[in-house]
């Protein structure tokens, strides 16, 4: 054990919420999101309950927490490799290995981000604030693509990038074969040698703005709901 | 109530088990896939536990069986506009249009493929058997996009579009401004343009056969689970 330091009030307040993250962090991949209580976070940190929620306003927020500092660090590493764009069949495949290698290393993450989006998906309140959550990685790709994307809708373009890239890692999470590591950058390769190469968007297409937590409020109803 | 007929073995047996996949397609929709249970749905379809079981191994079999239905359904709606393929602007919107309607109106089965998939994830031989399931609508999409391929293998094309397909449902679903309806059109078409305008894979890239419940056993360890 080392000897406890004096610690400013500060200090003291962002350690202990430094040490509730990393609980929930165990905790959740340990027993998943739904699985997690926020007493077992709060022990496992060595803080009450009522420490926990003066931090957080429960399990949703930290999780929400984490959330953020998972698409930061991913992000870092998206950047490092895109600062070298020039070079395009290899930035290509530096991008592709990176996020071959985040579907096949962060498997508990990625598992823990479906439960959350499952429970999430029926709570309108919790839904708009993952949406906004969700705009951060959106606009940070955009600014990278934007010098590449021709006529089109840099955000248009981050969007179908990132959808492409969680499309293909949960496909080769159920089935590796079917996604070689090397489809992520023949894919990506194909979306932006089909940018240059094709027509802007229709005029009915308006580029959408990046509007934090601003979803369409009167959702249609479904027709089928099968 | 309709006076009963007298029905050939076969057409009784038959007649079981489409009423225990309609129930079961209705208790997992109220009740999602983790919280039905077998007895509920044989019950629903006015049968014993003991019939269900006589026509399928369990709740996993019903959901995946389920699962066959939406897929060639789904299938056969993308095939009638594919097949006018040749009027390239118009198939693009009218498949991205479909693709939206998808997004939009499917979302409780969207939902219950979510919850079934997580749970898949923590046993390999689940995962197989959805794993052989996702191979018929990938060699689908593919024989219908190999004349479009170019010199690309179009199976990794086919994964490629069905992942961009299904990343960009996932964001929809959570925050609907951020992916108009128009953008399932403009991405496929950003995508196939790139595939006539750029080069074959890399030799190291060979085109993945379409190999049902084929994956690859020796998954490699992950360094990091965060």
């Amino acid at each position: 054990m080392s000897v406890p330091l004096r610690l400013s009030r500060g200090q003291a307040k962002a350690r202990t919420r430094n040490r509730l993250l990393a609980a929930a962090a165990e905790v959740f991949a340990e027993q998943g999101f739904a699985g997690a209580s926020v007493d077992e976070i709060a022990s496992r940190a060595g803080h009450t309950v009522g420490a926990l929620y003066s931090h957080f306003t429960g399990k949703d927020e930290l999780f929400l927490t984490l959330f953020d500092e998972h698409a930061a660090h991913r992000l870092d590493g998206v950047e490092e490799i895109a600062s070298q764009w020039e070079e395009d069949q290899t930035v290509f495949v530096a991008l592709g290995e990176y996020l071959a290698e985040i579907a096949d290393q962060h498997t508990v993450w990625s598992t823990l981000e479906m439960e959350f989006l499952r429970y999430a998906l029926t709570r309108p309140e919790l839904l708009d604030r993952l949406a906004a959550r969700w705009w951060a990685p959106r606009t940070a790709v955009a600014r990278l693509v934007a010098p590449h994307c021709a006529a089109h809708d840099p955000v248009a373009v981050s969007t179908a990038i990132i959808g492409l890239f969680e499309g293909l890692v949960t496909q080769r999470r159920v089935d590796r074969a079917a996604v070689p590591s090397e489809l992520f950058a023949e894919a990506l390769r194909w979306l932006t040698a089909g940018l240059a190469h094709s027509s802007g968007p229709a005029a009915a297409n308006t580029p959408q703005p990046p509007r934090p937590a601003c979803r369409e409020t009167g959702r249609k109803r479904t027709r089928r709901t099968s």
